[in-house]
């Protein structure tokens, strides 16, 4: 979508995303620019629900509440004299893709931009947890925003909270991250600290963290339980809803772009794979329909939580139209499907990515 | 797609439109918006494919040339002391809801918004033809656009035309039109001459017309034979390709909008609905995931190149997600498919407009 929709209109940033909101920010990669392991921060994704707010590390600190020993508060310097642990983590917006689910769904109709990979450094929550000591009443570990706003279809003023169960706040790669690709936080990215939850969707990993509660009771907020659910069709909104965490398998074609044209002959056809339960362990190409799939090429990932470049080779001698699909496995042996299950918003959409292209006689 | 891709950002263009590409201008009427029989120019879509042509009626002429036994040129005001006809007729892009079409197509992802009605008056191409005097060797007119420019997949530069087979050209509704709703036309709309093909998609409908050519061979034109074309995956694009011509039978709801949140209770739902091969005769509603349809009221329309408002109303006891779809059928029996067929650019998208919304219990 970002090919095309955006390129003759304004709404380019100052950074090299596609911005499909201004207030919040909401702004994309364009997929041609996915082309390396890390993501650069000024082209990584961007996806708030409330204005960003402007925190300065002097006045900043981090709040740990709740069911715990010792209840303390602790500044950013403080916080980077614990041990780091520093882990290079794919995160993708629950929402990426939603924008070729059909039927449309409800919300910002968002193209295949919204997924990045970064090299986190920070402290891991369980440290900051064992330092407060859990109590035994503890059930989850509420993460906490400084960002705060109106939320169509609520009344008043809310801020962005999300909690995670024991066993995911105490994983060690479970992060209270101050550094994106060996660089302070900015602004946009959650400054001065933000969560990091590898293998889940990027709506846990809340940003402007200030406070960490420990709870004796499930979370009940509205952006967990209410927005950020798997609903479907004729679903009853009184009924308990299934949350979004885990990322589905999922491949994109980076290269060629939408409605590229080419000439017969060899191309190179790239892109990235990941998942959320275990590494992707192929990706398959076909340019026939689905009827043939070729194994791609698949990079090495220093990280099981990283996406993988794959590339696959593609000597087409007939000209014509083509859509070039590309389809991952993860180790668990989940394939993509070739349609996602609706749902409202159209969450974790990771239906085959196909891509339209126009080949040409060469000469 | 309107409703909240553009809602928050800088693109809204002067007039009640949505901008999705400023050069060349693109811009679509939000859904909720299509409420009346004639759509008021600002609020009309817009859809070029090279810069406006700003054309002064001072200096300005239509020349008829070709296969006819009198070759001349008139200016705008010879033109208008013609006999006029007036009628109302809708225009739809051929792009329109192509960004549903999935996998996505090559081009911009135009949602709803590429439609709109209005009265256009003008001279009939007819009695232009009938005053130049047709030669026997006429097999095609070309309507000669003045606006210019570089086409991607192209080289040089090219202006826009577009040819209409001889039934079509002396159709007595077939226009010259230089007014719309009215008034002059704007420059977004041709000022000063315009082609209005009634029942046929809008890239027909040439605009800042300047030239009128009787051709004595079929005309093989870029947009018209190589853009404005259905072509499957896998096509052979040396092949001859069929061309769009004739609007299909569709309908879409207007009201409520996509992500809407209702009450329990009753509701009436609105929309309009459109067939180029005869007038719609039909239109239904389905709130059950298409298990059951009710037929929806249809306003008369004064003409049969309009499109007819429909209305239904809803009573919806349960809360929960809903997704409202409509459906149009039209005189000659034509019903909307659940699923387009593919092509390469989604030209000609009718399938059922479907509208997600979460109702809440009222009180």
């Amino acid at each position: 979508m970002e090919e095309t929709l955006m390129s003759n209109d304004t709404s380019k940033g100052p950074e090299d995303l596609t911005v499909m909101s201004r207030e919040p920010l909401i702004a994309g990669t364009p997929l041609g620019s996915m082309k390396d392991l890390e993501t650069p921060a000024a082209n990584f994704f961007v996806r708030n629900h409330f204005p960003i707010p402007r925190l300065e590390s002097s006045g900043w600190s981090l709040k740990v509440t709740g069911e715990v020993e010792r209840p303390f508060s602790l500044g950013l310097d403080a916080l980077k004299e614990m041990p780091r642990r520093e882990v290079l983590v794919l995160m993708e917006c629950a929402g990426n893709s939603r924008g070729s689910v059909q039927p449309p769904i409800e919300g910002l109709l968002w193209d295949n931009g919204a997924v990045g990979t970064a090299r986190w450094t920070g402290v891991p929550l369980r440290s900051v947890l064992e330092y407060a000591g859990l109590l035994d009443s503890a059930v989850e570990v509420l993460l906490e925003g400084a960002d705060r706003g109106n939320q169509q279809g609520t009344t008043g003023e809310m801020g962005y909270s999300m909690s995670l169960p024991m066993d995911k706040a105490l994983h060690p790669d479970t992060l209270l991250a101050y550094d994106m690709n060996g660089e302070s936080l900015s602004p946009e990215h959650g400054y001065p600290l933000r969560a990091v939850v590898p293998g889940w969707f990027g709506m846990t990993a809340v940003k402007w963290l200030t406070g960490i509660q420990v709870l004796s009771q499930p979370f009940w907020g509205f952006h967990q339980n209410d927005y950020y659910v798997y609903v479907g069709e004729g679903y009853d909104n009184g009924s308990p809803k299934e949350r979004v965490t885990y990322l589905q398998v999922k491949s994109l074609v980076t290269w060629p772009g939408r409605g590229r044209i080419l000439t017969t002959g060899r191309h190179e056809i790239r892109g990235m794979a990941w998942s959320g339960q275990g590494p992707v362990t192929k990706v398959e190409v076909s340019t026939d329909n689905g009827r043939t799939w070729q194994p791609a090429n698949l990079e090495d990932s220093e990280s099981p939580y990283a996406w993988r470049q794959w590339t696959s080779c593609w000597d087409v001698s007939q000209p014509g139209y083509f859509l070039i699909r590309a389809r991952a496995t993860d180790q668990m042996g989940k394939v993509q499907p070739v349609q996602a299950q609706w749902n409202y918003r159209g969450f974790a959409n990771n239906s085959i990515h196909a891509v339209p292209v126009e080949v040409r006689a060469s000469g």
